[in-house]
């Protein structure tokens, strides 16, 4: 091999590696991005390393100096990433050879590419998994703040989307606060889970030097280091739960999006974007198309996809490493990228809708959506069983329908011919309003729920 | 509408529904499975409607009588299930109506098929996540058990599928263990997060009867009621949480059997499956495969299959509720299925497999498994740096594959040929048994090491 | 083994199945399906082995008449499936021994269950992708003569579910019917690939024995026998074309059941669906809800998760044949029912849809629709260039707004004022019919041009 | 707006963009690969308006100079891409107006960016499917050459990861080109598909100008123009159509990745690959990972993955444009770039390994491997029935395991134990070699046939 900038692990080969795969195989255009937790967990390695006598303290001294200039020049965008080296960690290993000679070689002691990739993989999800929840909760904020501002915006209440109740254009907004709510729990919850330190389990078997994985564990942030160094190599959970965390948080989106589309159609009009969030058209001179509410409803396949990539990927792989698991960088990368870009957006989406009030409220007295509180009614106050109030409700509806009112619009009498023993308090359960506030079973529509609500959440999501 | 078997809204329709839809829209067949849920359900609602004096106690007596009559029905098979009355919830209402009359018409005061079968299925979800929990503890100590057997097995560990370092069969299951903790850890979760109960938001909007959520909540074994009644019947988080998880649990079966059928191969021959667990062929007499590793690990497909499914199911649905989402419960029944039948294997298999413990052992002298514990006595005993010791290994190593021999097989005379500062101690790094027993960091494969770990997780899976 | 009802392969086993695998894995269930094909391909492999001498034609006959004797007894639901016999070749065979006695040990002569059930699968699917074209063909003639009935139906036509251009209600109508014809042409062509008969390839190297595979293939017909025998009872190819053709024409039905969704809401209205394809609620009086739609929209999910499982359970399976290709009868034949029904809901749909043209009419005047006519009138009258027509059209939609008028309520002297070189002749491009019968281009929405194209389509579905 | 860089859109906004939309939304990153379809795209746009008198002719040929001087820029990388202008579109005709002025508002005359970016996307994937085809070509054409050198090259054929019957190496070689064959298969009718040309059907109805479809067409390599604008903007069947035979493709060489690693193992050792595609260990100094093999195997998720982003992302869209399939391009780009590396690996790897012969022969005499030979001659000669054959035959196996000989192993006493009628003459049939040319049948693994095979396949690869 005469191939002058040999890799580490040259001396069992005759022929360089082939071309093609030198520029295919290659993952430092990936993992690049993991520089902060590599050169991180190196530091902390070769601080062990010294603590415990495996290599002479001056040397490591020497070694995290060298690593800490490579930070400064990744950080500066000095740093040159070569193909050659493959990933991350080799780039960073080769350049500290030239910073600080011979001594470089001590840093891979009692160490393995297959737990310090992991190490680094590890860091980044948690850090990550952070700022998915830091950006939910702005979102959640958001949220709270356009239901405030909304406690008295009546509206339709939709199942299949035909009107069925009237409901606060609030108790909607904080339908998707739940929601988020979830999703930050199941990114907690995951880091949770990963709070277990790789470092130290080698290429698969553990080390025979006297390392103190104990150290290493918390000066990186873990609880405890993990328990069986096979699993550890041959472990991506971690990568599987973020994955599929955010699948089911882009689900949301979609949903969201969906509503908002459908809500901003020509004859929807329930609510109004702001310019700032609509394009135009480049044929149509009238359009306001709601892009940034499509876009993210359909890169939520991106998010699905990253997660069907990655279990495929994984089935079937014994154990322990193989460079199958190469590929859930660039899954969990463009996965995050793709999810916190789009909470980005529902962000700013909320912050720049407005609802049509008078729109809403008049659209929430079509399609009969007071029917239910008739039945109900009848149920309290005649003793009807609500299998026949249901029925007397259904036949006051086809009345209504064949007159082509609202049933707010009928009179008395005419609720009457359904039933002779009402009498004419009945017509209060006709107001939509009236219905919303009635809804007072915990968790219901009633305004006062909604001020509570919005109350607790306040204070939950105040710091 | 001629039909006399009417359905529960038939007052507004003025056609009865096709014949293909009632056939193909019909979850009857499905949703049977749910009818102890159902039921309890019921009889917990009308329990609390009587407490709450919206209904009379006598009444609610009645009904709860009737609905524990089906219930008996159901379980001995003498109930008739109708696809004209589309789904579970129907079914058991009208037979209510047969069996005490207009009573049953009281049941649904309050109470929508939205909440109610979202209360059924959460209900079923926890039971069966507990069942999947327990077939997990299972097949855990199952593992426990066979790696107790085998703490001084010695087998190749591989990455690559390479003859990587020698490590002890027992911390090979182990890793598996692992995962399987995880897996549980994960089902666990999962029931923390659906303990919140939907009964009693009614279609979407709450309700105007004084219903008291607690009780209800409490008396089906949830934490507390949930907390927006729009989301409540809109989110099936729940749902996709354990498909999540089953195809979590479903890839590391995957990974086991692949190791299985691997290992059992003619040409491995690391282990030996009891006949129990192989089938032949209807053509080659020799023949005896591992049938229900390969089973296992093409079912995964299943579980995944399932996620997706639930996914896409879901995605750009606008709240609330909507038909969509009735195809939830055949893919979580049939992930369901699929997991617990998995697992069954897994212990199945896991018990009928014997270690062939002198091919483990001889095969773990190939492929010059201690080369790295070469390296790391050099850096130890001779203060190279690591680099420099790998590559005198990587010599030593082309040395012993040149002369066909194993590193366990080389002389004195020629170790020193690498360098003449070595003494005969070296001698001792080729030894696997030594390689496995130096590998004492935490998680590391020495025997002391394992030993400890198997009596934790002993204690810890007692029960 | 003390067991009676042997297996096959028994004579090599010194231990039963486990019960729970026997449970399990068995098959029989699911492949039941395939008995006609079965003891087709049996049937004419015994010819061939007759013909050939390689058994005795009078032997052959027995055979022949024993297998047809049990196709008798599973038509007339008289056959007992037994699990023990894991699949449908196994309790054939198991019953011919029953019937006829020794001789039916002549039958799997020169064959194995893996050539043999690659061809049963194969002519099933064969089948089946001609029922999904039959049906596909029902579905397109409907969608034909609603499209006649609706040549003159002017409606909005929506990118970004925004006004965008008045089009003909059969125009949209069309574009299902090209995706249709799409679809049709996938399984035509699947049809196409699956032509080459498995049957006589043996285990996987085939067979000394002289069989003449041509004859087999052609009176199976099938086109010509497959070239390789490893690939043959490797290849699951055929399945994976199936489900991706049915995954891609469940997203076209997904897209029809949004839409129609969307238009049977009480806001937008474009339609009435007859009371055969509503369904009600359990709780609110007033509902009709598209339930059919909402199904075969969520039931996509089921199409693409059996193909990712598909993928997933071929994916890493080296060669030849391995049990986890059994799962690929259940997620075919579940893909293809769900399709199936889809199909048929869709057709009933369509049947059952009414479009509200007033309704249609009005709302296409709504969003200023004709604004682009407007600025190609300007691009083709006054030599605007595109760009500079398109910023006067989109100044005339601003003041149209601001005045919240429609385009054609707009006077000509408003109009002027955009460019006071325009002659009254402009008004005429703000009328809704005016815009639709303008796109004479090919492929455009002109009344003249779908009457060409529906009475083009008409020819081409006749049949 | 202050905003001096202007969209085109512009006229109908009062505030710009939001900035993270500008970023996130933009797709310029992605599109501009499609620089070379675009411009021609516009390049015949231009000379058809002028052909029919729609434009000035020079006009059209400035706009048409224009064009050829911004690809040249592009070509030669001095193109500013602005992600202001959204995509590649956009960013064109911006320029185009820079350079030529006023003029280049006469382009986008009678048409949408609706139409203008399916044109380019389906202009691409032809020329992409096409590149696939060669690449295909090559890698089949690699498999004939290693298959030739192989023909008598005996190995073990596996069901199961069992030995199942001897085969010769290049049988196993010839069935990875038999599902090259089908892949190709699946991309050229992809083209065939996709043949029909968008250009002309403006943003979704059509358009009034007197534009020759046909013209643009042809002259854009398509067949014909699509016969419906509604269908043609919405319609992205052609992109799933690639994911789908890119998936398939990519399921194939996971197969052969497998494959290459189990053999490859210290264990196996069926083969030898050369250094240029292995890589070493940054710890184990013997090692020598078959680091290509598994990144193919494990990279398939992302083709499965980019398959199932763009399923969910057209899930539930109604027609006819919408910012969601956007992502369309990205995902195909990937899994493209994706399948063209990994075919490029396969070819490699195949011209890179080295079948070991000797042990391939020895190890296809292990595991009893004609012993469906031994039953087949008990059949041809003693007229056993094959149930009776397959007995004895399985007897032999019991008592050579017990023994510990391979069939080859056996005197003619030992066989005769088992059928006292037998004569010397089925010693033969022990033989692996033997075995292997007695499979005649076509598709069999005899010598004879593969020969036939090769050579017939060498005519058809030819070119």
């Amino acid at each position: 091999m005469k191939n002058k900038n040999k890799t580490v692990w040259s001396a069992r080969f005759s022929n360089a590696t082939s071309k093609n795969f030198e520029k295919i195989g290659a993952s430092i255009d990936i993992d690049k991005r993991l520089f902060e937790e590599d050169i991180l967990g190196s530091v902390i390695h070769v601080q062990m390393l010294a603590k415990q006598k495996i290599i002479d303290r001056k040397r490591g001294n020497r070694i995290v100096k060298g690593l800490k200039k490579i930070r400064n020049e990744i950080r500066k965008n000095k740093f040159y990433f070569n193909k050659k080296y493959e990933d991350i960690h080799l780039n960073i290993e080769k350049r500290l050879f030239e910073i600080i000679g011979d001594d470089a070689g001590y840093l891979h002691i009692a160490r393995s590419r297959n737990d310090q990739v992991i190490t680094d993989f590890k860091l980044w999800i948690k850090k990550s998994s952070n700022e998915i929840i830091k950006k939910l909760n702005i979102v959640i904020k958001s949220f709270l703040k356009k239901s405030e501002e909304n406690v008295h915006t009546i509206m339709p209440g939709f199942t299949h989307l035909k009107n069925a109740q009237p409901i606060s254009f609030a108790h909607y907004l904080l339908a998707y606060v739940e929601m988020f709510k979830r999703d930050k729990k199941r990114f907690s919850n995951n880091i949770e889970y990963i709070n277990l330190c790789p470092l130290g389990v080698g290429a698969l078997a553990g080390t025979s030097y006297k390392i103190d994985r104990n150290f290493t564990s918390k000066k990186l942030g873990f609880k405890n280091p993990t328990s069986n160094s096979i699993d550890t190599v041959s472990d991506r959970d971690f990568a599987l739960d973020f994955l599929s965390s955010a699948s089911i948080c882009a689900m949301h989106i979609t949903r969201l999006a969906e509503e908002i589309i459908i809500w901003n159609s020509d004859i929807f009009k329930l609510i109004k974007i702001d310019d700032k969030m609509l394009t135009g058209s480049s044929i149509m001179p009238q359009k306001k198309n709601p892009d940034p509410a499509e876009l993210i409803r359909g890169r939520a396949g991106k998010n699905f996809g990253a997660l069907f990539a990655m279990l495929t990927t994984m089935k079937g792989l014994p154990l322990s490493y193989y460079k199958d698991m190469q590929e859930d960088k660039a899954l969990v990368f463009n996965s995050y990228d793709t999810l916190l870009e789009s909470l980005t957006i529902v962000d700013e989406l909320i912050k720049n809708i407005k609802p049509l009030k008078e729109r809403m409220l008049f659209l929430s007295r079509e399609g009969h959506t007071t029917a239910t509180d008739f039945a109900d009614y009848l149920v309290q106050n005649n003793n009807f069983s609500f299998r026949e109030a249901y029925k007397v409700s259904a036949k006051l509806v086809n009345y209504a329908e064949k007159n082509k009112k609202k049933l707010d619009e009928l009179s008395f009498n005419e609720v009457r011919k359904m039933n002779n023993k009402l009498n004419n308090n009945v017509m209060k359960v006709f107001n939509v309003k009236n219905s919303v506030n009635s809804k007072t079973s915990y968790g219901g529509t009633s305004i006062k729920n909604i001020k509570k609500m919005i109350s607790k959440l306040k204070k939950e999501f105040k710091k």
